[in-house]
């Protein structure tokens, strides 16, 4: 039961849309990730999906419009809901959702990251 | 499904102790709390519960150590683990946590919150 520094963490890696998981609460994770530009269409059929922005400001893009984050903001995308993330400039993000959640979800992509990267 | 601003919804209420419901996640809840001063020695017993600093330093003394949490820091307490949270000066918290959980834990208080109150 160590504390977390969010800044110490980002420190540690460099890739995009990669996340790395941070902590363990009960059967969720905690994970950190960086992104710029633009993600990949998916959806995650089970379960909601929560993302908070540390740094920047990220878009979300859902079918029919798009919400932008600013740092000290969250969002919950429902499951089953398609959306896309991208960001104009490098963003640092906070996502919290079930262990095992794949980041593209359903689809398969250059962009589907492995699981369970501890940092 | 709206952007939630974690400085915006602090102006909405005074009240110390007090978690707001600012947002669910499947069956967990994201918790806004304002704290200043000692709260009670607790546990809870079925989840972990996590605390994270968006302003201000806090402290959460456990049976054998105290840690100290800053903003951008924080922290999984395990379930089960006595824990009594207290902060010098205010400071602006975000918990997750499933929801029903109920603030002082297994222990009656004045302290006692009443919960899902949403703002």
């Amino acid at each position: 039961m160590e504390k977390i520094n969010f800044a110490s963490k980002f420190e540690q890696f460099d890739e995009l849309w990669s996340p790395r998981v941070i902590a363990q609460m009960n059967n969720y994770e905690f994970k950190l990730v960086k992104i710029k530009d633009e993600f990949v269409w998916h959806s995650h059929d089970h379960t909601d999906e929560v993302f908070v922005v540390l740094k920047g400001i990220i878009n979300i893009e859902f079918e029919d419009r798009t919400v932008e984050l600013n740092q000290g903001e969250m969002l919950v995308v429902p499951r089953g809901e398609k959306h896309k993330p991208f960001a104009r400039e490098e963003a640092q993000i906070l996502l919290v959702e079930p262990m095992g959640v794949v980041n593209t979800g359903q689809v398969e992509s250059h962009l589907t990251a492995k699981n369970s990267q501890w940092i």
